[in-house]
């Protein structure tokens, strides 16, 4: 047993099937000065193939899971018109008569070496993406060491040392049961596949090997908690085979509960929404029985394209939306770009810190023409549905007072254009920025309602960015500052009358269900993958209990304290459900 | 006339010298093979001439203005030991057959572009150091192009394009009357040096003058505005030199206070103390009346030097600044690195937003070894006088007390050692997370004093690094939730009784003293440059008028609203004053 890092979770069972790491090995062949310009026409050839097959895999990725992710292929197409790495292999060729792939991989390995030695993982990644370009290239010109033929007659379990992008692409990882890396990070785009298409994946095995992974070894992974057996017993093997088939059995189950009611044991109706990015999601938000969709992240519609989409454009995915929604809400965002998202046709600055930079509302406000095409949108759209605007990232009423004014030019041209739209649609705020917490009596004025952010409101009440992996295990949503912050919002919110829902990752925690009950927080708006898990908490849950806890979470000094009840609670509630259940069975035993 | 930054204050007026740009213009000369080793040689000694002029440089800089500033200069020696740079360079000469000069003028050319290319500030830094020390290799290799001789008969304004840290380091600049450029920002390594220096700096004219400036131009700059006017009237020149006397008059005025206490009209006492990087500051520290140090920051032990200084060299510093000071309290800040400041023999990791990241307390409890090592100094140095302990980015409780546990194994080495030390001496946290503010009330059953860090707090509570220009506009003390976050502070504090303080750079601002006395804040601790200017406040404050101003400030929804109640009391304030002393001198008058 080898213990990794779980990428990607779900148990997967089967051979492995070892892919080697891509090495070249050619002759350092010269060329004849008078036959240069025959091989730059072959350079220009390799160039040509491998722009038109990554303009190929890039469109067969967007399919398979999604636009957002295709984008790293933007990146390589641009290495190949980099003018500073075409220009290093062509005066390669010209000055030292050495032939094109010769060329091609000095540049590589400079270029490479270079970004690695600075230390800097941007950089590092800039490295990966040269590499596999590189690889790409050099595949053309030497025509061989083509990826290799996975088996097709049986299914398997993938072992690499590390996955590049396009590696991903042509081993069409969704026939694979799992995959195992020796390198790679959680949020590598091997990573993020993995999860995109449900399969487990088990990555930094690196060095804790004893002996190299075997292709035909068989293997179980275990995604949820990072762990690879290799050649088990059979024992282990069994057991991981109940395992599976509850896991199986559980999920169906729990798509049981899809059409019934979030209603704890005491008769309190919750409102479970979802989390989407784009229409595609819409099916499993239906599947699932979202009361709506309570986060439209609309910042996807401008990703993986050349400009800014167009008023139309974005007025059809919002209907499309708000209709398929049909009389239940849809709380559309506005852009949330800059932090951990860049749009390459808008120019936005280089920044230290981006999480504390120019993104979200701070560009929305500064580029009006952007910001009232969208709103434009949104509006039209809200003719068609239940729409609702939320502004991001705001952490003042005169941002929340400047947002409006241009939504309020948008209507009046609308009017005048008579293009019909809602005109008593109601405007809400994210809280996500510590000061938008602090004042949200002040912003309740404002606004009709708040969704809560936990991300990044989090993140900054704590000053530690959570994708930082020094000091991620400080990334603590049950700290008593984040509880309190809580507490001040929905007090606000409430005092004032208007709704407040949660569309943070903690929406979909389990553990926080009696957090919300007790502070009066019925609406949660989740990715929709978890809201059946969280149904079925709700079901187990009762609103008296929940209320009893809040005296004991409120005086917790720390998060340990503050976890601790939380998880004491949820053991307790499924200790006496099992007794209840128990007993019951008992009576009827003796009853027999 | 012409409008630029101000970007280091005072008036200066003067003729004019202006530095021409380095140009370079050589041909482009080719060796032979037999003189290839004969030409490695001469490329050798001009980095080794390059090396030494470095360490010289960078020795004079730092007893100029302080060691810190002096690093940019082992940048600069990373450079040509670059074995990337260095391997260009040869394989330039080897295979080209290209004189040294021109190898090195190539080689900069192309890092220099490659990096412009990046669209990534720290590159382009990295460029701008890349030229320098090129530029230096460069005129050994040639022999000539020394920087200009300066008129050393009549003092001067400087005026350049640019100025990089080596010809700032050359034209020695405190002979200078002030300095003019044309591109360059307020935290270049130019502006830095010219406030440390005291000299008159504005940059940022390029693009707005009529004409280039010429040398000997009579050219009257205002560092606090950011006004340059060339050749300008006699009435206008008067009318400077008025304000410049005015200056010196009032600078010498406010030098009188230094030794008077700082009371407020009503007798309410204040304490004003020196925030200090060095020992150098003492002197000022000393002259300029404080209270104590109320803020030592001791990362600067740790940086310009190749390894992590010694327990002894830490003790000796920490004793020296506790025996200057006698009796009045020095808070001694335990390591502060990470954020902006890194130390190049610790390796951090490279972080996507640095603010979020390790840095500071999070560090020093990773780091045992490093924390203990710093405690035991200032244990040591708490025997010679009024010590006290401070941490920094606490975010929790369980930091706190992490911390304190490595403190007491510190104390039981030194008590096992018969070292003596201050057993009961206080320890304080930073208020600057604002998790930590939120929790002020757990807190203060930790530890024995706060010490309120408002430049991180606010950045963090509105999420806005303010080093990033484009929003820097946004960081905004006097935001209604920074206001809600310092009594939230101040109010814990006084419950549990500890004392609470203000450190950051809102200490020094006077518009802010209403709102200090206010809260009941009567200690602050600022650079000893501001306390003479925050003293001549105080003198003319009142608590009566402050308390009352707290419920209006406190009711006020926007920043913009704060700043005008706090402005209107400082303008009434002056008004009643002045009004006063006029009645006083009539009333003298008809006595006459």
């Amino acid at each position: 047993m080898v213990e990794g890092i779980g990428a990607s979770s779900g148990i997967a069972m089967g051979k492995a099937f070892v892919i080697p790491a891509l090495e070249w090995d050619f002759p350092e062949k010269m060329i004849d000065v008078a036959d240069l310009a025959v091989e730059f026409e072959r350079l220009y050839e390799g160039i040509q193939c491998s722009k038109t097959e990554i303009e190929h895999i890039k469109h067969e990725i967007a399919g398979l899971i999604g636009e957002e992710e295709s984008t790293i292929f933007d990146a390589h197409l641009a290495i190949l018109e980099d003018p500073v790495f075409m220009n290093e292999v062509q005066s390669i060729m010209q000055r030292q008569y050495k032939a094109a792939e010769v060329a091609v991989r000095e540049t590589i390995d400079k270029f490479v070496g270079m970004f690695d030695l600075l230390d800097d993982q941007y950089m590092k990644d800039r490295a990966l993406d040269i590499k596999d370009v590189g690889n790409r290239l050099l595949k053309h010109l030497l025509g061989k060491l083509e990826s290799p033929m996975l088996p097709i007659d049986e299914p398997y379990i993938l072992v690499a040392k590390e996955l590049s992008p396009s590696q991903l692409a042509h081993l069409d990882l969704s026939s694979a049961l799992g995959v195992v890396t020796m390198l790679g990070g959680k949020t590598s785009h091997a990573a993020i596949m993995a999860r995109a298409l449900g399969i487990p994946y088990v990555l930094g095995l690196e060095g804790k090997l004893q002996k190299p992974i075997q292709t035909g070894d068989y293997l179980i992974i275990d995604g949820e908690e990072g762990i690879v057996h290799i050649n088990s017993s059979e024992e282990r093997t069994e057991e991981y085979m109940v395992r599976k088939r509850e896991w199986a059995s559980m999920r169906e189950q729990l798509q049981e509960l899809a059409h019934l009611p979030a209603q704890t044991e005491d008769g309190v109706m919750m409102h479970l929404a979802a989390n989407i990015s784009s229409v595609k999601e819409l099916d499993l938000v239906v599947k699932n029985g979202a009361t709506g969709v309570g986060l439209f992240r609309t910042e996807f519609l401008y990703m993986d394209r050349d400009s800014l989409p167009k008023e139309d454009e974005q007025f059809e995915v919002y209907k499309q939306v708000a209709e398929r929604m049909g009389n239940k809400q849809v709380i559309i965002r506005t852009l949330d770009i800059g932090g951990d998202k860049n749009l390459h046709y808008i120019s936005l600055p280089e920044e230290e810190n981006p999480f504390l930079g120019y993104r979200a509302i701070r560009i929305s406000l500064d580029r009006e023409d952007l910001f009232k095409t969208q709103l434009r949108a949104i509006l039209r759209a809200s003719h068609y549905g239940n729409v609702k605007i939320m502004y991001p990232m705001i952490s003042s009423i005169s941002e929340v007072r400047a947002a409006n004014s241009i939504l309020e030019k948008a209507k009046s041209e609308l009017t005048e254009e008579n293009i019909p739209f809602k005109n008593n649609l109601e405007v809400g705020v994210m809280i996500e920025v510590p000061a938008a917490a602090l004042i949200a009596d002040l912003l309740a004025d404002e606004v009709q309602f708040f969704s809560i952010g936990t991300n990044d409101l989090v993140q900054y009440v704590l000053a530690v960015d959570r994708m930082n992996e020094a000091i991620a295990h400080m990334y603590d949503p049950y700290h008593p500052a984040v509880l309190r912050l809580l507490k001040l919002t929905v007090e606000a919110a409430h005092r004032q009358g208007i709704p407040v829902s949660v569309c943070g990752e903690m929406a979909g925690d389990i553990r926080a269900l009696p957090l919300w009950l007790g502070l009066g927080i019925t609406d949660l708006s989740m990715s929709a993958q978890s809201i059946l898990k969280v149904k079925n908490s709700i079901l187990q849950s009762s609103l008296k209990s929940s209320v009893l806890m809040m005296d004991q979470l409120f005086s917790c000094k720390t998060s340990e304290a503050v976890a601790g009840v939380l998880n004491k609670h949820m053991q307790k509630d499924m200790l006496s459900r099992t007794l209840a259940k128990k007993e019951r069975q008992s009576t009827q035993d003796s009853l027999q």
